[in-house]
């Protein structure tokens, strides 16, 4: 649509303004199958269309080999991590992708971690202005979280994810049996944004992980396959759910996917990255727990529960990282990006949370408090 | 939206959709004012928000001291061109927006011909997933076609428009007085384009050209000031109308605003760029219409019009790059861009055209007889 008028009283102004809306529609599907089972399914999803896959040296090593005798040679192994996401990456993907001459009749399939599908996401936005993507994640993280949404970034000189994209997938194949050959720390990680999406939108789901957790860290979910699958199924679709109202984070600046999500970031870069960004998340989420409790927003009891529950997946409740400097840094952060608010999210109990409006609502001694029950309870010094 | 449901007689599979839209609107203001005041306005659209703006060598030496006097120092002139229309232009510009510490709360803000605002237009669309921009185009190609819509993309290896975006502008400023320091050459290529959109969808317009265009090519659209501005914002809002029936280009491969886009590429790169894109523009209506006549769907007299507009604009009429094999080539490329057919803009009067359905539509006696017709008429050996 389109509208024009004169300005009234003045032939030196004219005015139009153009509006459209843009539709997405992407199709996320669990597959209970086996590896070869998976590869068949993308081939599948890609059809006879000229074709680029992207995937890391680990997953190249483990399942390479089945993958390219039903997708052919068009693979580019591109080293995966998070110093690795950047311009240059890209520019490789779209180099192989041009010469293979694909545009918007191809197909991009990124097979691999967050990074690498965030990175097949950025260049399939980019090349001819958008073509399409097909995801195979391979981590838990992946399989719940980055490779449900539209988003992409890289980082760009010193800033994380300075330039990036939101550009929804064609569709995206969650394959459990993929996880089988994970290390636990990488499951953990996956946990992680479990527990965050579960405390924030899903008290059943809270249950589930409290109930196999444990089994499923030791068994890379593998056993007991059934609540497995359900867990990630059920995780991937309430993270889904959140998304879908906010899609282009235009509509809200009060997200609960942003829980466990305002201190990590800086304890990620403080740490060296010697914190993953699950286990980063973790105490994040520890540390915002014992903030409402403190507040009086949230019982004792569930503060306990959460912190229980992230012990017993083997994650770190605190960090020597995680000072008054560095929270009043993260805040600030928070403000500038959430529309001038911290819009924290602070669980008043398993599924009902408020969003922090102002710092004064947790004056100094809350957050000594807070950081007085961690460390009791972590023992880690400085916590 | 989402929705997600289990896959009847299997819990092997599960899908969930998940399905949103996002919004667009933007302004294009026609300001007929001076230099300094199109500076004061871009100020009091950028207000006081961080901001970089981004402009050309030619813009910088003849109006960019009045531009700082108002905008300041945050000020990034580029080479303009084809050539240097690339990535690494882009990230020159994204280097410059992260040391300032730009993000969604700035804005960029682009003042120069197409290449200028297309580049801008893709550094603003990768920042931060997207942050405002605002065009000042100061050619007239700008002004009544490249910088109206949304599209922004760089050449990658040999790949024209390789890498590119969709990305709305804030706002978009037209000011015709910027034009009046042109050379003729730059002002003849704008009016292709603007005898592109008049023959396809506006008779009105097509006659205001006939009337004023050869004096406003001698003038730089200096004179006369009525109908020289009347042109400009007549022939951007008949744009801006037909981009915004298909904004995103997802909606139709029958696009009016094709009409001289189908051998205009392939005759810029034939003839090493010594074409403009304007003037193979041009070509490529005059042989269009002469193809149309030739078919029996226009009449002689309206073709004649047609190419005698161009004519007395200063435009090319045919050229010996066009051969047989180009065209055969150009029809090739644009079936695989138009959705399987040709769909060349045939016009079958002023603002009545047909889309070309099958190559088998126009036999090589057509072409033929249309090479024949534009030799005969534009003395060019080889057209």
């Amino acid at each position: 649509m389109s509208s024009s008028r004169l300005e009234a009283g003045s032939d030196r102004v004219h005015h139009h303004v153009v509006h459209a809306s843009r539709e997405a529609r992407y199709e996320v599907r669990l597959l209970d199958v086996s590896v070869d089972e998976a590869w068949a399914a993308v081939a599948a999803a890609v059809g006879d269309r000229p074709h680029l896959v992207v995937t890391t040296p680990t997953v190249d090593r483990l399942f390479g080999a089945a993958g390219r005798r039903v997708l052919g040679e068009a693979w580019l192994v591109l080293e995966g991590g998070e110093a690795q996401k950047d311009l240059a990456q890209v520019e490789c993907i779209c180099s192989r992708a041009a010469a293979l001459g694909l545009g918007r009749q191809g197909v991009l399939v990124g097979v691999g971690g967050g990074v690498c599908t965030d990175l097949v996401t950025v260049a399939a936005s980019w090349i001819r202005r958008g073509m399409p993507h097909i995801r195979l994640p391979t981590t838990l993280v992946g399989q719940v979280d980055a490779s449900v949404g539209v988003k992409g970034a890289v980082n760009f000189r010193d800033t994380k994810s300075y330039l990036g994209v939101y550009h929804p997938p064609e569709s995206v194949l969650l394959v459990p049996s993929l996880l089988h050959t994970l290390p636990a720390r990488r499951i953990r990680e996956g946990l992680s944004e479990i527990v965050k999406i579960a405390i924030t939108c899903d008290p059943d789901l809270f249950a589930q992980v409290e109930a196999h957790g444990s089994a499923l860290v030791a068994s890379a979910f593998a056993r007991p396959a059934g609540p497995g699958r359900d867990i990630v199924w059920t995780a991937a679709v309430r993270m889904m759910e959140r998304l879908a109202l906010n899609l282009y984070e235009d509509r809200s600046r009060q997200r609960l996917v942003d829980f466990g999500h305002t201190f990590s970031p800086d304890l990620e870069i403080a740490s060296g990255h010697a914190l993953s960004h699950g286990e980063a998340v973790a105490i994040d989420m520890a540390y915002t727990v014992c903030l409402s409790a403190a507040a009086g927003w949230l019982d004792a009891a569930t503060r306990d529960r959460v912190l229980d529950l992230l012990e017993a997946l083997g994650l770190p409740l605190g960090s020597p990282h995680l000072t008054p400097e560095l929270c009043a840094a993260s805040m600030a952060t928070a403000v500038a990006h959430r529309g001038g608010r911290p819009n924290l999210v602070l669980p008043c109990g398993l599924g009902r949370s408020r969003f922090l409006a102002s710092e004064d609502e947790l004056p100094a001694a809350v957050h000594d408090a807070a950081r007085t029950l961690l460390e009791a309870r972590d023992g880690t010094p400085g916590t």
